[in-house]
């Protein structure tokens, strides 16, 4: 994280949707998908049954909110938080088959996938193990090369969506506190998740200066092109008020911008 | 079942495939695909998981063989045999998701999805039923207009293909008895399941004389564009075998035909 | 709901619960379970994951509650709320698996399960339908001929359990209307949920008295040794505290009572 | 495996089964059962569903064949066979649940689980992982002490046991090919799995001489308890019947014994 990053006027403000299963609800949708740019849509291996994948894709078609796929590890039961040991075969098939659903939902809603960002478990294999990115980004590309890889900024995941010849937008965090080495702090570590007035100031330090405030009080380089709204903190609506009004407030546009080169 | 029809030089072959299960093989899908001119891929609700989805398309692909989408409901201890009384909108939801998982295989190996074609419980009571034949062939319309749909031969399922706009496959069966009212003989009772040999008899008569004979010896009428092998039946590629050289030798093609109108 | 009986002075107040799966809650168990004498804990087929089942038997235990096992349709998806074609074999075997999942977790905790009530779409169909009533009351004997079988009072579900052997208890609803024949106002329908003073009000008719007004305002006769307080109602506290007041004031003990007979 | 250990006049021959689910069949358990002295009941998670649970406890009850459970990791799709990183309060729920399934089937036959042997990642990992193991044994423990726990010979998983104060029952194996430093030859390699021949002489030697020729000719001690036929083996009938032959006709008694202390 230390690149130098220009001052930039635009910026992509994600959130992950679609976690509802069957009768159990999940997240804020309704009122989450308005002020976001683009959308993550589970795709019913982690969560997300296939009534929710249509509405959710219906709802941010809607609202003209971008859509993406949200694949996850198939663990409806640990909610894709837990790792999975598949072969790369085994992931590639499931990659495939997940973001296939987001696709024919989307299609029903005139509309296409434009990018796919990993869950849970995955999403953090991928940021650190090389061949679990590269099947990942392989898996995206051989279904269609011009889908948008979405990973943690700066990871092995973006790494290998660029070896891949994927587009890419490399992910920042707005609600989470971020430690001195780049990290994100555990969410069980005191102080992990931040309010409204935090995660905007973080916003606005991201997609403004390029930088975040860690939690020794450090001041790290973040390359970002889109930041998370986690739609399952309770404080997710508030936050993403609050991290729009900072963003306008300081000029900058809330876009779901095409992918980098 | 008392429409006149031609003679005919040309009719399409189908099985059900890719009805294995994770470690749980089910049929010769091997040696069975070569043998047919189209298959209907189970799409992971009733059976096959998405390796099995992804290795079945490709297999089709690489015999030349037509791919098509085989939903049922989604019950994979029931293998999609026992009815589930889903509402209009969640059947909806599955079979566009369900299909959307073999048409992103089949995007993976360069084709597309050409047909769809509902499984056990779901394709009976398809053929009965005119909500379910409604609901089916409108998610398959608004997914993708220019989709075949598959049915029992002159059911409601075809007729509400028809209405949807749909072009559609009227299906007969090589190798199982019909009743004198147009029924299969259910498979509890005896004589439900016929060899190669008579198989290939009655496959015939389905393709030039557009006849069957019934179970009490009378002769039907019957419509059908395509004529499907069970793939779970142990005799299932020594049927194919014999089918098509019946057909074959009297001069019929064995192609996946264009849809009708 | 003809047949006369006497006042009461005790009654059992059920509440069905364990109803989370993996990362989704559901009801408000920890603030409803203090407040009943008996809970019905979901199996791990409609729902309940086995830390759920676990977490639930504990707590119930924790309050000197009496445990009883809820199984369902094993269809997550649905809920258990749609009803499934299985064959009678399979919903006995289900049905054992379910049961043994709960005794396990009483087991662990140094209690028993003391009654089973089945769930959603199964304990309609029991209620009507003499086969689903008969298959269920056998298994529930053949697993244990100490368990207590509970069911719509006056049902189908009852003569079957009686006729197995069973001991049992007849279950009304405190919490919803009642039509003037004895069935329960469809949830589709207004007026169909009763807030915390009617469902106080109802709770207290069924068991100082033994009827229910009906939403036409007839008097109906209703005999039950338990009254369910539904633990997904959003009232559900709220409607769990009011009955206790009502009946507590008037002298009516709430406690999970032996079977009948 | 260095362990001296005396001749001995009796063993238990173990085989895993009930591992078909719903549709798909697995494992020839109607004549593989009659051939062994124990077995382990796949519990629903990795394998088997309900009706085939308590078809497979009663068929091993007619032939007055020991029951055990069979628990591992939630996973269907992947048969147990892929490490899944569950917390160890989910793996206590879990196991607790899948034993329970079995304890249930076996009450309806009117016997008991005598043992518990994890399958597949789960029994692999709990032989080197302590953490897996001691959350194993004491979920074993807390739900039924008199429980034997079966785990690979030697390993962490039997001291764990020792140390919950369970009995235990060491595992070796006829039909797998063991390397020089007593692991088993992985499946991948060529010569891992033995035919009748060969894998009967192992058991007899695992009996007998409380020896095995590992695959470089050397010679490791082994002490076992119970010898494991797999069931998924195509040989797997001819293996047990070969090595039932061997055993006896060295006047080696095959029978299900009590756990060691």
């Amino acid at each position: 994280m230390d690149r130098l990053a220009a001052t930039r006027d635009e910026i992509d403000l994600n959130a992950d949707v679609g976690e509802s299963f069957g009768p159990w609800p999940m997240g804020a949708d309704d009122d989450l998908i308005p002020l976001v740019s683009s959308v993550n849509v589970a795709c019913g291996a982690h969560a997300g049954d296939p009534a929710t994948i249509l509405r959710t894709v219906a709802l941010a078609i809607s609202h003209g909110v971008v859509v993406g796929a949200h694949p996850g590890y198939p663990d409806l039961a640990g909610f894709g938080r837990r790792e999975l040991d598949m072969t790369p075969a085994d992931l590639r098939a499931s990659l495939v088959v997940q973001i296939g659903a987001v696709q024919a939902a989307a299609r029903l809603g005139g509309t296409t996938v434009r990018h796919v960002k990993p869950h849970g478990a995955l999403y953090n294999r991928a940021a650190r193990d090389e061949r679990t990115a590269t099947t990942i980004a392989e898996a995206v590309r051989d279904l269609d090369p011009g889908l948008v890889l979405v990973g943690l900024a700066e990871s092995r995941s973006i790494a290998a969506g660029r070896a891949a010849g994927l587009a890419f937008s490399e992910e920042a965090f707005a609600d989470r506190r971020y430690e001195a080495d780049g990290s994100l702090r555990s969410r069980l570590r005191a102080g992990a998740l931040l309010g409204p007035e935090d995660a905007a100031a973080q916003a606005l330090a991201i997609a403004r200066d390029r930088t975040v405030v860690a939690g020794d009080g450090s001041r790290l380089s973040v390359r970002a092109d889109t930041i998370c709204i986690h739609g399952d903190s309770p404080d997710a609506v508030a936050i993403a008020m609050a991290v729009r009004a900072a963003l306008i407030g300081a000029g900058i546009r809330i876009a779901s911008r095409p992918p980098d080169g």
